[in-house]
């Protein structure tokens, strides 16, 4: 065979275009369990074992696994005739279900409802709203009625986030020393990984896990906490119910799910509560000062589009905001992952 | 501001997991005419002028214009405070409908048929077959009655094939010297992209295009063909009607739609119409021999699960079919671009 030359679509333009297919493949393989067959099989697997261990088509499967392999997630072994498959290091550690550092909550999140929101992008860039109404034919009026649209999709949801901070709450806790502030209140703590962080760093410090009641409930119900005390809970609005007084409050992934006009009224109302002193540390992915970069934030931001009220923002929109709340002495430190994080003081 | 370090999810992951939306901002921008606005104007805009001529919300069009800018899909000029936009030569070349190497009705339908079909790979991957009835309550046992359900999803399907032969038709179609071949039949040669190539490569050459009835009156009606009389339409089921005599036939991802067992019985068929001497040419993107690569054909193949009732082949598969069939002097000539041809003799 040999082979002859002509120009072709650009290289770029194919990654583009085969994205999508990529990420399937990715959660794919996720939901329908190739990587903890795998992991629980301890020994490399044919590609009919793992089909028959799943319940799934032969067919179907070994082209999920090849197309795995060419992707690096998963080796292949060739020798004697016939092909074993296993994890690679980076699927042990990121996509099998038991490991610590699992993204696969994440994943199945994205896979699931994300990719489904951003099947209407066009649509919301028309409207400049996100697309609950047209993806799943939920009113999103009460932007977190629609994200909690049931109590499986609200602990996805819970899951996916405690996916993320399993592997970047470490240093986003650690981008500041929060030693000196004893009370904290983690403002939409979710499952309270965050919460966990922060006791397991300092040890001075007590954390209230403020969020609406089903997600108390639900966070009490499926995620551990550790015994002594240091972590609450307290159910409320933030935006209508009396706040907890503290020393810090966190606000993680929360800023991003709203407008301007939001953020400064939930940032004024944390000024009023907070001690002298004190301060709020607020956890986003960061746009680069000219809001043109990285892609990765701004692929965020339209994300922000298509699933909330809100954007991703630049250090300088977050130090506005926080100003104009009354907040002073902005620090905004980025970190090697995705978040950064941004210390204001009262 | 500073940084600081910590183990993070790696690249590879974040890429994969973020590759839907990086298809569905390209997507996007097609859909909405991002790229058109942008050649129309004939100087770089400004999002709100971008926006304003779209009728799209401003916030909206400046966040998918930046990210489209990090995607090298469009140049950014920043002078004078104020954020110019502008095509780059890709965009100019691939994305603007009024080229002619313009790759935009492939993307939409990629965008709003293919995209939808994904969301149910693990599916596909159980059960082994395509997701029509899941993705669109479409039955899909008579397959061709599933993908060309409405009229304009026929449209979009041909005008996307067309793009497709536009830019890599002319390398499939010299990968072989045809000239031996006087008389070419199409078959299932949807818009005739290939038969115009055929005709305009092969002065002494004259095309039938095969394909069932509606797919002839949509390539009549919406496709311009060259006066001449070197190219005639032949309506028909090629499972069932009789096929027109020729010397060669063309089957362009034709093969790859089908079962092995369909496949053969197309191919006896043809290989009984065939006059002495002639021949076929399959045109498809090939596998690697061992079916583990390049991962652009894995993803079709998958596509082909999800979509059809077919698969991608390696060359060897193809051998085995067109022998069986009883063809001999199979050979086989990869292209620089993802299509390959297999020529085989009676």
């Amino acid at each position: 065979m040999s082979s002859v030359g002509e120009e072709v679509t650009p290289r770029l333009l194919d990654e583009y275009t085969q994205g999508f297919m990529v990420s399937q493949v990715l959660f794919a393989a996720c939901e329908l369990g190739v990587f903890d067959v795998l992991a629980e099989a301890r020994e490399p697997l044919g590609s009919d074992a793992v089909a028959a261990r799943l319940g799934s088509s032969p067919r179907g499967i070994e082209l999920l696994l090849d197309t795995c392999a060419s992707l690096k997630l998963l080796h292949v072994e060739t020798g004697g005739g016939r092909a074993l498959y296993k994890n690679t290091e980076l699927s042990s550690t990121y996509l099998v279900r038991s490991s610590p550092r699992s993204q696969q909550n994440m994943l199945l999140y994205l896979g699931r409802t994300t990719y489904l929101c951003w099947a209407h992008l066009a649509q919301a860039v028309r409207e400049g709203k996100n697309q609950y109404l047209n993806t799943f034919g939920v009113p999103s009026e009460e932007l977190f009625t629609a994200i909690y649209r049931s109590e499986e999709e609200r602990l996805q949801f819970m899951r996916g986030l405690q996916d993320v901070w399993s592997v970047q709450g470490r240093s986003v806790m650690t981008a500041f020393d929060l030693s000196p502030f004893p009370l904290v209140c983690d403002l939409g703590g979710c499952s309270g990984a965050l919460a966990k962080e922060c006791v397991s760093l300092y040890p001075g410090c007590q954390v209230t896990i403020f969020d609406v009641p089903q997600v108390v409930g639900t966070a009490k119900k499926h995620f551990p906490f550790p015994d002594g005390g240091r972590i609450s809970f307290r159910e409320g609005d933030f935006f209508k119910d009396p706040l907890p007084e503290a020393d810090l409050y966190i606000l993680a992934r929360v800023l991003h799910d709203w407008t301007d006009e939001s953020c400064s009224r939930l940032l004024r109302r944390i000024y009023q509560s907070c001690r002298e002193g004190g301060g709020v540390l607020v956890i986003e992915s960061l746009l680069d000062a000219d809001g043109r970069g990285p892609l990765t934030t701004q692929l965020f931001s339209l994300n922000m589009l298509v699933q909330t009220e809100g954007q991703e923002r630049t250090p300088a929109q977050y130090q506005a905001l926080l100003a104009t709340a009354g907040f002073r002495d902005v620090r905004c430190q980025r970190t090697r992952g995705i978040y950064g994080a941004v210390l204001a003081r009262k």
